[in-house]
């Protein structure tokens, strides 16, 4: 089983087309103006002798400019503008005239400590900025099919695989992220050594005497031993958690450290895995998704509580205002659901996919396409406000690159089917029973609506199985095949699998119940005791005290019982479906002067009225709650 | 209007008699042995030339014995014991042998840096130690008409007398607690120079430049400038707050900083005020305790939610597992409160002050009398413990000595009446109508039972009014005179006063509704959002998970309407009355593997049961919590 690549599949609906198209016309040029205005593209022009000056920034801004071509490649594919190819087309001259002789490439490195390269591999991430710089230069030759880029990357990814190896130097990437560029450069270029380095980085991690604890050991290691020792020593030890580097990849149980690397590694495992078919790594995988999903992972799809780690903390922890939850680590999630999916074909992993997607990720991004959150918590009491950038803006470049290759998450295929993993409207071209194309077209107001017509267009007709996701939280579904109702058993991987010979304009209609659901965290998770969260098919919602201005915003209760309904606004936060109903809210005035009563304060009736997670934050830095009473 | 002192009142009923007693018999001599081990004596003894060897402990140390020696006095005066005499004496005579030709007396200065005295007074608590003397030596005076302690203090109150004042040196304690003192020294010397320095040292605060701010340029500072910048600086500029040196007393409204330094503070001033009736600073007073009452107060009678500065945050901010709500900061809001009282007359002030005593000091005790607690937190996810001793060991004397002289906390007495403050059974002699003495003997199970037998016992039939207090949140009650049903008009002061001619052997019997009680808390507070406690009388209660240990201790949950019902158990906790009812709770399997679920999960009915506030943690360090779903 594959993914469509997102060059095989157009999006052409009422949801995900504004955005994309917001991100091509108004977040890639904001970011790119971002990245010129900051000096992060001058970093390589000054690295190649176009110009003069010091390196601006932090050590790791190279990848940021990497994400963003990544980014603008896939926006150029899907809404091409030859004025932007050649802003792209500029970036791109700058970042390959800065690679040295020897194919090494970074900024920082090259222009400040040139003779300290590799000496400091758990902080100063140049492997991991190489990693970004991979991925961008397959993005772009995927949706360009030129290949300048992706010539810098071999080049650099032949030094680094001269240096780095079993037999070679020890080397690991202290922040992940190049080990699943490296299987995706291998996947364009055919080169099995890239690959096999990838499998290098994923299975020496965590082996003891680890390359961070020697590292630890150099007095004049660049960056200095202070943030070293904080990030990888506790009580003056040694302790690889931070970085995942505690355990073998196979003997991981929980997931620990900071979250993008751990998403990042467990992402770049099972793309080992998926070649490997090591089940040893798959058990562990299985486990750490047991870990996160069962114990670890915000209803938001967020992960990494912790802004101390910016990461995992212990089971069940997952504090609504103080929630980290970077919008890195719910789109690390997404690419570790999706190579779960294409590990175990199991839909589970979707649903946990779809759910990031449309909640603890898009939240990262405003609905005008230049603000940004680098954390998203499920509650506010206020203040929190969106940035046009940040200093270390990992996230800005990261939404902006999923956002335009969303196209890649929503299709799978094999000889023996088509998977429809995302309702999403638009067509993907697919290839089954070894080269027979079809052409899939979903007409879908999903998420607002849970109707689904896919038309089925083969070239010739033939049999294969349209395999169609039915979401765990789904309790109805009903499916029509050229009008004609179809069983609704799902298949032990969680799909709704249509057989049969397929002829031009067929059509399935998919109706999934859409009920607004009210959810109830785990008993340990204390946060939310007593509390509940609005769901209502893929979108968690949240409160806004703009929508809800009486009384005490925290109080705000619904009323058990009483009916909550739906009502599309297309003149609200760029049209959306809320969630109204009646609820009850506690007036500070009923208190009076005083901090304790005796007996019960009236609770006042009041209209409620909630909007989906993503929308928070766009009109202004008010209170919010996802978990309510 | 004055209170009752120690030394007129006799207790002997069932709730604090054997607190007291084992105050005398465990905790004095068990805080003796602590102080002598961890060579809290020895540095008197060191001071004194009497031994050799270096300062040991924190510099603030010699306040603990001072402490101790008040608490011991107050209870040889209960308790006489010839043996625990001849150890007070044994201690007095060291901290008598260790003061300085001058008067000066502070074992770590004198021993450490004799030559740095009074150069850091924000910090190093000479001032702060000072006090503790002076009211030890006051307490060991009136407990035993002894004055070999009480010329140490007048010689020391003296020197400090000869130098810091108006005309004199600027100087003011970092650590208030020197002006109470003062106050009481003057009160048993009839010195008027002891209470002038008190109003000095309460009066000089908050004004600019302070003392504290021309002590921050001192380079060579003793005890060195990192932890003074810490406490008296931000973003490099002074800033008071912490020790309330922010503002002159006249002009503060909001209780801020060190919880246990501004009780100290504000009992200064009112006690101040009390002499000079000075409405400037009884308008503050006033200020500052609707601040702590309608904002800044546990339902525990704790003070001070913050660890990081040991005292105040903002309004409504009132963390339950967090809680630091210092044992010292609960016994400074009784004398605080009492002091209140007494210049206004009213009884909410001792509403609070029996509040604290019956909750947030007493729970900073073990029954057993050996374990202490610094904090007081209202819920506990287990594993917090008390302790026997600790290295900064203010709370357990101070514990001590407020056990041991509550007795003072009962009465009031004017030519015009009587007040009945507290429902202890005992006895009080008191004065009234210039010189005619009066028994006033009580008969309770307070708090057990709100029925009070009192009689009154005047040496000659005499006119005055008998008090009652009656706390605010008593819905109902009844009082009979000598059997007759009496009005039940309470006056402005919150009091039932019973206005009569007094004849020996005149019995009123009050009998105070006792129901139990949910309490609600402000909606601001948000960690009490949804959640109530349970008060019956002045009694807190908690939930400890040993008594509770159904399903998850966090979800634990009164059903709305079921019955509570009360049963004293004599058994367990040294004889309680238990709050029994039914109550539900939800259990983690009925989660599977789920983290989230659609469906309502089922409640699963249970019995719950709980004890009174005060006794938590004395069957092992378990879950805990005041504030239940």
């Amino acid at each position: 089983m594959r993914s469509l690549p997102f060059t095989a599949v157009t999006i052409n609906d009422r949801f995900w087309a504004p955005r994309q198209q917001t991100n091509s016309e108004v977040t890639i040029p904001h970011e790119l103006a971002q990245c010129q205005t900051t000096g992060r593209i001058d970093n390589f022009a000054k690295a190649a002798g176009l110009m003069s000056g010091e390196f601006e920034g932090i050590f790791f801004n190279d990848s940021d400019v990497h994400k963003w071509v990544e980014a603008a490649s896939y926006t150029l594919q899907t809404h091409p503008n030859p004025e932007w190819e050649s802003d792209l087309d500029a970036v791109i001259a700058k970042i390959a005239a800065s690679q040295q002789p020897d194919g090494y490439l970074n900024t920082y490195f090259t222009l400040v400590a040139p003779t300290k390269r590799w000496q400091n591999l758990g902080i100063m991430h140049e492997l991991y900025c190489a990693g970004h710089l991979f991925e961008a230069a397959v993005a772009h030759y995927q949706a360009t099919g030129k290949s300048k880029l992706l010539d810098v990357a071999c080049r650099f990814a032949d030094l680094i695989d001269s240096i780095f190896g079993p037999d070679k130097q020890d080397g690991l990437p202290g922040h992940e992220g190049i080990e699943l560029a490296l299987v995706k450069l291998a996947g364009v270029t055919g080169e099995a050594r890239y690959s096999a380095l990838a499998e290098y980085f994923v299975t020496r991690r965590g082996h003891s005497p680890s390359v961070f604890e020697k590292e630890l050991e150099n007095p004049d290691i660049p960056g200095g031993l202070d943030a070293y020792r904080h990030h990888f020593t506790r009580d003056g030890n040694f302790e690889g958690h931070y970085a995942q580097a505690h355990l073998p990849i196979q003997k991981q149980t929980e997931c620990v450290g900071h979250a993008v690397r751990a998403m990042y590694l467990y992402s770049a495992a099972a793309d080992i895995a998926y070649q490997t078919g090591d089940t040893a790594i798959i058990n562990a995988l299985e486990a750490l998704w047991r870990n996160v999903t069962e114990k670890r992972l915000y209803v938001t799809g967020g992960v990494g509580p912790s802004g101390h780690n910016e990461g995992f903390t212990n089971d069940y922890e997952l504090p609504n205002v103080s929630a980290y939850a970077e919008t890195c680590a719910s789109i690390g999630l997404i690419f570790w659901a999706q190579r779960m999916f294409l590990l175990k074909g199991a839909s589970r992993f979707v649903d946990v996919l779809e759910t990031a997607l449309y909640n603890g990720a898009l939240s990262g991004i405003s609905l005008d396409g230049t603000g940004f959150f680098y954390q998203n918590p499920l509650a506010s009491h206020g203040g929190r406000h969106r940035d046009e950038w940040f200093g270390c803006a990992c996230c800005p470049p990261n939404i902006a690159r999923l956002l335009a290759s969303i196209g890649q998450y929503a299709y799978a295929e094999s000889d023996e089917g088509v998977w429809v993993n995302l309702y999403i409207g638009g067509t993907a071209d697919a290839t089954v029973a070894g080269d027979v194309s079809v052409k899939v077209t979903q007409e879908t107001d999903y998420p607002w609506s849970g109707d689904v017509k896919i038309t089925v267009d083969p070239e010739t007709p033939v049999t294969f199985g349209l395999n169609l996701r039915i979401p765990a939280r789904c309790d109805a579904f009903e499916v029509r095949v050229n009008g004609a109702v179809h069983t609704s058993e799902t298949n032990a991987n969680g799909y709704l699998s249509i057989q049969r010979q397929w002829h031009v304009k067929d059509t399935v209609h998919l109706t999934l119940a859409m009920p607004i659901e009210r959810v109830y965290a785990h008993p340990l998770v204390k946060e939310n005791l007593g509390r509940y969260a609005l769901r209502r098919g893929p979108l968690v919602y949240c409160f806004e005290d703009v929508d809800n201005p009486d009384g005490v915003f925290q109080t705000l209760s619904l009323v058990e019982g009483a009916p909550l309904e739906t009502a599309f606004d297309s003149e609200i936060l760029g049209g959306v479906t809320l969630i109204r109903g009646t609820g009850t809210v506690l007036d500070a005035a009923d208190w009076g002067h005083n901090l304790y009563l005796h007996s019960k304060p009236d609770l006042k009736r009041t209209d409620v009225t909630a909007i989906p997670y993503y929308a928070w934050c766009n009109r202004g830095a008010g209170q919010m709650a996802v978990w309510v009473l």
